[in-house]
């Protein structure tokens, strides 16, 4: 089976969730008026929220006896486990530990992601098989990519 | 010019607009467990958020001379100043007076947009132009419409 | 709390779900002639297939307790009961008892998910709650509603 | 076969198609100071585009022996020469007879191809066919829908 | 003409084209059980379906004189003759001759197209043209990509 | 703060603007047999339009103070000023300086908002902070990438 994967092939396979949470871009080091200067409304003292849209690409070498690069029942699982328990209706500010010492913004949170999603896919023993990119749609028009750089 | 409107013609126009926003399904009359067991994760204590999607649908006869039912010009600024200022980058417990006696569920925030907007068009002069229909798009799942029946 | 409900608000909840199934426009009483002039490549014999994306609309009075019009975790539980199970990841001609006798059009399918959906939540207990619409996007270009008429 | 068919049952099947087309919102009844306040940029000399989203919603009895309302490669048929013959890579205002006469607005342009197709229409022999609803999404934000009203 | 094109420019062109199949993740060397276990519902016998949505990108330097990386008429033709003819309507494991010994993964399908598009791209006669990237958007929230490596 | 950036971040920002603008494809230096062997339909004479969906692309590193690449209120303003300001409700061949002596294909608007934007971002004095992708999408089915090779 599967004669065309004989020659290894590199695939790039990417899933997409969604998370809704609250945040509010705010530095505690700066006086109001400067965080209000950077982050304008954004700043907004009960914060504010968003859909979040999420998309992880791995890539690898397609696996001759199954014709996939990584079980997506899998891939499924792990991003329940580290991404909607972690930040699924919550607020970033107050509900997320690793986002305590951190101005939320969407650059950060695709950092952060990179790192969980890095640590914990580094120890699937699988042929190439490693995290490409993270991907944050923040709304409809604004979006952040991290490929680990 | 424009014979075709000669006959009286009525149309829906909409217009879609975007707020950020944060809320927190909670009713302050029960108890947490009630809240825990009717809102789930929606109660969680600080909030979370969504980019709300909402869809203003006017009706009403075409205007012969100038081929619109409305001058979107003119629905934009009034978006701007009822939609945008009172609800975007805002904590919808926190920071909408109206709303402080509320659980802001979509469904009520469909019906007080509507109120508003209702409100506000009644005093337009214009031939038979109403407020037809206020749809407000939570997620990219879940919509609620509201037609002020 | 919820003052804004003292006055019945009659709103109109949807829901978007997803399932993948294959299907073949096929009248086994007719001859393949026949088929391939009313269906064209819709008959082809093994089958083709489709995302269908679904949207459900429930109608009724918004609860002034809750705020909701239905409680959408237990109708999400009732679509994966009714709907995920019955047609995802599923053969239309093959798999689904309901449609043995049945041409898989999307028009025949809206309908039967009508009946479905339309007997299951009759029996709920709620004030005025109807099925008012089902819609089957069968393609990005194509779809039909079913209101029950 | 389709014996959920034997009570008849009314569907709304709608298809969408788009055209390019430009156009430029102008009277010229009017001096070029009230085109320039009623029309603002989109009264530009050369006119600007768009890329018009038509939705056709047709409604009418599913027929028994086929399980369709109406035959899709049909209506894509009168679609391709009524619409995209008429309108697709045109000036609306240069190239369109039947806007000669006319500022083509979105809600114009809706009531005129409401005129052509339910004329078209109105000659095919089908139980209870009709044309329901002509919509244009003349950008993502904007839309204009004409039931015949 | 053109002269910002006088030092010659790189451009990615992607087409997206629709195609509706079914298929069944099955290995005909495994038991019944390990199809189970590794396939899930996607083994199910009769299998199911999708509407595969499918981005082809070509890269290379804008022609001078034409202002074109290449035809998209001419690629619309490939495109039809190499896509639709192939697996438009059809059923991937029983009608597409170039998987009947592969399990039809998206990740197969997507090397498979670059194989198909990749030798017919080959013998164009173009400065430089060359098959960038084949991506293939299973449902929304699933995508596989192949660039050749 | 920010600790997750004491190590360098390098981040690619995105962000989506809609202008409305008409076109011809059209070579005043050749036959008008030849533009419409070449353009078809789209060098009618007076022209087409589209809603053209820009996507532009920064590079860079992530600030440790703000959590920002860059400030996207002033990226909008830069966007309002060079792009709304130059196409929007413009049409190509006749209001645009710089396509003057150019034929207006996607490939070669891409090419030129990247001189212009590179230019404009040249001059920011922000560590590393590059142009990294312009992209149109003319239609949903095509769309044209520019990196500045």
């Amino acid at each position: 089976m599967n004669d065309l994967l004989v020659r290894p092939r590199r695939v790039y396979v990417s899933r997409k969730i969604e998370f809704n949470a609250a945040h509010r871009l705010f530095n505690p080091e700066w006086p109001d008026s400067e965080n209000t200067a950077i982050y304008g409304k954004c700043s907004n003292k009960h914060g504010h929220g968003h859909n979040y849209l999420l998309e992880i690409t791995l890539s690898g070498i397609v696996d001759r006896n199954t014709g996939f690069l990584f079980d997506l029942k899998e891939l499924k699982a792990i991003l329940e486990e580290e991404i909607i328990n972690r930040f699924d209706h919550k607020h970033l500010n107050h509900d997320v530990g690793e986002l305590q010492e951190c101005v939320p913004t969407t650059e950060v949170l695709c950092v952060l992601i990179w790192d969980i999603l890095e640590q914990r896919l580094r120890n699937i023993n699988n042929r190439e098989l490693a995290l490409h990119e993270v991907k944050i749609h923040e709304t409809g028009k604004n979006s952040v990519r991290y490929l680990g750089e």
